[in-house]
């Protein structure tokens, strides 16, 4: 089952894809384009990982890992399918990211790799958007680098698990503008998904509704104010999301 | 005000100090000893500061940074006043931070440093546990070095803002079995409060509730399953906790 969490009709609701349409959990078929649809899940931890497809790696003319290079992203970050990413003006380069999200089902901790599977409650697309100008080195994928409001769009759809077939085998494709600008495929992870479940659950807890961004593959160049930002993965889902400029935000005063 | 969340009786409480006892909102008052306090605060992101104090960072061979080195931490590792902290099997060395924890009262965004007070709610104490096995160099405070479950004690109190003089120019000390380890002041800072907010609300909305930790003075020592580690910040709290051992936990299949 692919599921969603939309706002419409003054209420937010649960919803997911009947014979191609969207139904909300009340019954009510909706069309997808009267609905603000929201991340599908609401983490407590979200995970993400830097320089996990080799090729990305050489593209930044830096070494691939040896162990999940990985850091933390906060909920100020998330935002749903057909939202607006704004532009920070301080920045000189921003890149899209097209990456597979794990989502996690249950409680896991100390999860050996054959078992990993079993841990996972479905999959979405994420964009992790990244701010070049403040990479310093791969040792520091920094707040200003990854942490911005709006940042990292997210869905449209949770994909149940027992739906996709291979998580390591599918096609990623971002589209800027309608062109086609990165291809790659899940296979070319140097971290699988059960490697990174047994790598993060051996020192910590991972909980229900954690999210793991598990990297993107080479191709990701810089994005403009206006643009059409559209990331997809075969079979889980086709994010759009469009950039926006500083000054559609109020930063009069302190609140925005 | 002094704050605090509390179990008893079946039931999770706000509470406050009265007149040097504990009062649960619902009017009783109750013994310290009688309740299991909980971390103060629950909040959607936690920051946390690394080499924040000259001396420690001189301590570390670190160069003191030039500008906040700022990472994320995920609430798996909050526990309460009087918790145990599970010392992991894995690491040689497990370091007490004793650091004062700012805690955001509203949404600031842009906010400059000289209005930076006006979004604070209170302070708490917090020891920010350090696993240094895993500390390969100060742009990566990595996972497994400050992510693991319960090894970020806070509280017992959250103190009002308003109830605080000067928050930067505190004692801080650490107590390890009764025998002090550790002193410092929070006028020792490289970044202050003020520049703190500033920092990160320049780049990312701070929400009600977030959290600052604001770094460790010199004196950060190794601890041993067993130990008592009380940290203590002048006027904020004294915040006691135990360290056990891996054995303490069941680690057998994927939960404990």
């Amino acid at each position: 089952m692919k599921r969603a969490r939309v706002a419409y009709g003054g209420a937010i609701h649960d919803a997911s894809e009947v014979n191609g349409q969207l139904k909300l959990n009340d019954g009510r078929i909706v069309s997808e384009n009267d609905v603000v649809w929201l991340p599908p899940i609401q983490p407590r931890t979200v995970f993400a990982l830097g320089l996990n497809y080799a090729d990305h790696a050489n593209e930044l003319a830096f070494k691939a890992p040896t162990e999940p290079l990985v850091f933390l992203k906060g909920p100020n970050t998330f935002i749903g399918h057909n939202g607006q990413t704004r532009r920070p003006s301080d920045v000189t380069y921003m890149h899209y990211e097209c990456e597979l999200a794990v989502i996690i089902g249950r409680k896991a901790r100390n999860v050996k790799r054959e078992e990993a599977y079993d841990y996972v409650k479905g999959y979405t697309v994420a964009n992790d958007y990244a701010l070049r100008d403040y990479l310093e080195n791969y040792y520091r994928p920094n707040l200003r680098v990854k942490n911005r409001d709006t940042c990292t769009p997210i869905g449209p759809w949770l994909v149940d698990a027992e739906d996709v077939q291979d998580p390591m085998n599918l096609t990623l494709r971002t589209y800027v503008n309608g062109k086609i600008t990165q291809e790659g495929t899940t296979s070319d992870m140097i971290f699988s998904i059960p490697d990174l479940i047994e790598y993060l659950s051996g020192f910590m807890t991972l909980n229900e509704g954690d999210v793991i961004l598990t990297g993107t593959p080479k191709g990701s160049v810089d994005t403009a104010v206006g643009d059409e930002v559209v990331t997809e993965i075969e079979g889980i889902g086709r994010l759009v999301n469009t950039i926006v400029g500083d000054e559609a935000f109020s930063i009069a005063g302190s609140e925005n």
